[in-house]
């Protein structure tokens, strides 16, 4: 891993929320079979972005370090309600795998998959409460909110081959990016940034989940770009059309052709769709296109904190926003 | 409806904690499809037992009258917690109704179940946080984290012809009445009742739930007992083997019959399997021995409330207990 290579003390401290994570997880009075279930779901390490966005914030105030101890507790609260809504995705996706790895729910039923992350969010609920945290807990209360109208959003719009940008953007702003947002908010909270620097962080947060989630659905549109054990044209299958896509039905020529292959794409065979996809959304414009919005969110991302007052802190943010436009 | 009428006040203060419960959910953002859900989720009432005894206890300290206002948010809080409870355990339970009417995720999917329940719970979370209800809120935290547990554990001992009675309570008591602890629990911590007092509401509100728990799984055994809409026998076919049968298990003439009928239930026409069902049970002491056990936990809710001050209070709760046990 070389993610967070320009802030190593971040390591250290990730380890430190994997930890707490798990100790918050498996409670004194968990019993079979959740415990089973929680031991293959923290088996799965992702990259702690989101905790990593919380902790550089929480550099950004005037508490920083004595308020370490928190931002190490509210690093574990995001990193589990990432993971609850990971196992409620993966019920919604009938998704086999994850990372590479068969899911929660294909492993153990859907019962166990819904019940396993309301368990996790009733600790994230309980940590928030036994730590004082109400600001940084509203905040986190919204982004839940916001993530599941998101996910709501996109599953109205799926198999709808006249959705529009406007949707699309209303959806993974909620599903991904409003998460980002609140970790980069609950840092700067919590760090006792001022009302204007934790704006700045959720527009930060925000911008960078937007990009975070670009990248992710165009590698889904790329024959072998998988890095994460995913097939790809897998969301054109499901009738999830992302920007891409989006952009590329308006297309003269190629819409008409891609609306087409939206309709028999189920019964074709994957890495012939894939090719096929590929090859009307990058004659189309939809690849540069979507490289285009993640660049016009990098622009909004660095203007969003080009005004905090560390430039050790701005470099260190910016160089994360290159690691994942990469 | 009869239910509260020995406490007639509660009818106008459960009527406005109907109305708090919408508010919250149906938040300024909401936006379709999940405004269509909830109208759905909120069209069937239930009989509020939760948020009504948080009334109650919410009487039993010296704050009331001056926390009316926390005491109502807190039972919207404890019914939308109930809410989204049911629609998760509806994804689980594949019912296609629930009191009689189409379960959420029969008619909308599972996808909007999952993230209609979540969505409620993100709302609950902002709402102890919005109050500053930590007390109150670790309670409700815990008691989701029991329920999850609790509903696990029965999936755990799902056709299990070998599960125990204590397995039994102990999945009941997590799945149910962890939820009507916390609701008592909650009203005696906002109307500044003493730890000891708590403890009493905690108390009577988990035997309270074992009782109510107790009659819904005997109702399941007893044919044209049905009142909510619900078909006999469900349980059993469902592999969910509650006390009534595990007593009957154990029987040396009924029990390898009703082993045996457990093996070929799935296939049976339901109303010759309940009616079998009925007299296995009946005859060998099972619904007695439910009976009995109700009766127990009658007495443990009475003796847990009987250091309670109020005569007038512990008469209200005692005509409540009556009324679930009919």
């Amino acid at each position: 891993m070389k993610t967070f290579d320009n802030v190593p003390a971040l390591y250290a401290q990730l380890e430190e929320i994997s930890s707490r994570a798990k100790a918050i997880a498996f409670d004194p009075l968990l019993r079979e079979p959740l415990s089973q279930v929680l031991d293959s779901v923290f088996s799965v390490s992702g990259k702690q972005l989101r905790p990593a966005l919380l902790l550089l914030f929480g550099r950004a105030g005037s508490c920083y370090p004595d308020c370490e101890e928190q931002l190490l507790t509210a690093g574990a609260v995001v990193e589990l309600t990432h993971m609850a809504s990971l196992i409620h995705d993966d019920i919604v996706d009938d998704s086999p795998t994850r990372r590479g790895r068969p899911t929660l729910h294909s492993r153990f039923g859907k019962d166990m998959a819904v019940y396993s992350g309301d368990y996790l969010l009733s600790h994230v609920l309980s940590q928030l409460m036994r730590q004082d945290m109400l600001e940084p807990g509203r905040v986190l209360a919204q982004s839940i909110s916001n993530m599941c109208s998101g996910e709501l959003g996109q599953y109205a719009s799926q198999f709808d081959v006249q959705t529009d940008e406007n949707r699309y953007f209303m959806n993974i702003s909620g599903k991904t990016a409003a998460l980002f947002s609140a970790a980069c908010q609950m840092g700067a909270l919590i760090s006792g940034c001022s009302q204007q620097a934790v704006s700045f962080a959720d527009r930060f947060g925000h911008s960078f989940g937007m990009i975070y989630q670009l990248r992710d659905d165009l590698i889904d549109c790329i024959p072998n770009s998988d890095a994460d054990g995913k097939k790809q044209g897998m969301d054109f299958i499901n009738g999830v059309y992302t920007l891409p896509v989006i952009y590329s039905f308006k297309d003269a020529e190629h819409g008409p052709q891609l609306r087409a292959l939206a309709r028999k794409a189920p019964s074709m065979d994957p890495i012939e769709l894939s090719s096929e996809l590929y090859n009307h959304i990058s004659a189309a414009g939809g690849i540069d296109y979507t490289h285009w919005a993640m660049k016009q969110h990098r622009a909004r991302a660095l203007s969003s904190i080009a005004q905090l007052p560390s430039v050790q802190l701005r470099g260190q943010l910016t160089a994360l926003l290159d690691e994942i436009m990469a």
